[in-house]
């Protein structure tokens, strides 16, 4: 696909576009950002922000990238291949991501975080600096991942997200927390204290209530958890079929 | 009033503006899009964007409506006259609406959901598919309405809010829940369960505390609700008559 | 500095422009609206709205200031000196601010309020109109304040911040409600009482229990608050001064 950019975006001059860019009206790109091929960004966006502590480093959009309209990156942040984003996502420096990750609409991470392959976050999640977040993890509109124990302070401490976690809308995770692989936490739930694997931890302040397997999809005996179990919308087969092997499909 | 389209603003071939709309600076316009008369679309919003699955559909704005700056529509959507949204609002495709609607700052409407008339979404209120909102319903800023019953899952059960029914600040309403007519949602309640009609619910997990009709106005005896026996501002002649006949006034 | 306006940036007749102001690609400044020297203004914002009821006001924006991209200020407010913003902060007529506010990415201040010096309202802060903030104020993300006791209804009943109080993350605070100089709000508690000086609130509903003397920060013996012993980043030296012989130090 040839590259088509508007004639109304602004192309810095040390921006690197891979083929088959586009890039929507009124966007601006700057600093030293690289665009990875067949990505697409949209109208008003702005990419490439230098930040004060990000001087002179890289923004990587990866591949095959959606990067939909109003969005901000900040320079010194990495994405690797097939990066989605909804609208006014704002994302600042130093978050490092794999691939294939989705950012809602209104996201907005703080930076100084990593973030694994497969992520979704869905509308309006706040990522404090410091966190750590596996791969596969889900979390839902309006979740909070704070980092401050005692607000305000000069302590930074991160929360910490496992594998296959997922944490339902509303939800507050509190400073230095670890969520463990494949934990559930419920919509609202304040999340006071680490969430041993595979376990569901609900209510203000949470409590950690037993195993996710006990948890029924609608109408059926099937368990809903672990998720992967059952849930393979837009997982590449490779993924999906060790998924299933590996629950003896 | 004659037209009156910023300069900058970039309008589709196949979209079609009633007579006197406005359209403010650095604002999109593209797809099938047809924005009624006397309609003031403000700056850098983005009109008419084509989702994977709204395909050569219609947006429809009625006449007479206010969109402010940095909003955006997708194509597949439809609105009665007097829209008025907030900054930045977000509007999925397939989002059926009727007239006089508000959709407040920074609103998430994802789209495949349907709204009422004279309902009054309040800032950062986010619907999720598949929500069914009947007629003069008030949602308060950060409520959200949930989707899925185990999330990540291929279930989608989206919740019913009935006409005249309040919800305030931060609660969340579950998947598949119903809100009867003229309830009371609390702030930051947990809605896990169906709220009868003028029925107040309070609380994490959310309550149903009994009748709204005990709520008091402040420093009077005057009861609170329904809401509609006092409270007036913004609605037409004609609405207020048909209530305060109701109530015998 | 020279003054660097960027060519598609759009400037009112009536704007006036202090020395050394930038302003980004895309932006549009109308009205009354006086930015002060040295002030950087970001990509695609837009200020000096005028509101129903604020025709023919000014906007004044103090020197030293910085508004980032996609920002929206009305006509009819009021910020001192080295105001600091996150990006798309929506700030509504008559709000009246001392200096070195900072507001946060996605922060809507709804307008008639007042917020003191040196306040720091981090992501997604909500401000209804009628609050009053103090000096020193800190406000968390996705906090709400809140001014209609029975939504929807004519009275509005804003709430008050004491100095140097610090609300965390996810609070809502409650119509007409005063948390004094110094308190504490727990994450996600919901203040529906007033909230005595120096004194921790924590909970749905919210209760106080006991002085924040007794939290001591991680690891040491030292009291985490009041938070002005310890916590001195971003501010000036003679307040810190100020502070540190108020503590004997």
């Amino acid at each position: 696909m040839a590259s088509k950019i508007h004639e109304t975006a602004i192309i810095g001059l040390d921006v690197v576009l891979g083929e088959g860019v586009k890039v929507g009206a009124f966007s601006v790109i700057e600093g030293k950002t690289e665009i990875g091929p067949d990505t697409e960004i949209g109208s008003h966006c702005h990419l490439g922000i230098e930040a004060a502590l990000s001087k002179d480093e890289t923004l990587e959009i990866g591949a095959g990238s959606l990067i939909r309209s109003h969005s901000i990156f900040y320079a010194g942040s990495r994405f690797g291949p097939n990066l989605v984003t909804g609208h006014r996502v704002t994302v600042r420096e130093n978050t490092i991501a794999g691939d294939n990750l989705q950012i809602g609409t209104l996201c907005d991470i703080q930076g100084h975080c990593t973030v694994g392959s497969f992520v979704r976050l869905h509308s309006n999640v706040h990522i404090g600096q410091g966190s750590e977040i596996g791969d596969f993890v889900w979390i839902f509109p309006y979740v909070v991942l704070t980092n401050d124990p005692h607000p305000p302070s000069n302590e930074l401490v991160g929360c910490k997200i496992g594998d296959y976690a997922a944490i339902a809308t509303m939800a507050v995770v509190l400073p230095g927390v670890e969520i463990e692989s494949g934990a559930l936490i419920g919509a609202s739930t304040i999340v006071r204290n680490d969430v041993p694997r595979d376990t569901i931890c609900v209510g203000n302040p949470g409590k950690n209530i037993g195993p996710t397997e006990k948890i029924r999809l609608t109408g059926g005996s099937e368990p809903a958890y672990p998720w992967r179990r059952h849930f393979h919308r837009g997982y590449p087969d490779h993924i999906v079929s060790k998924w299933k092997s590996e629950f003896g499909e």
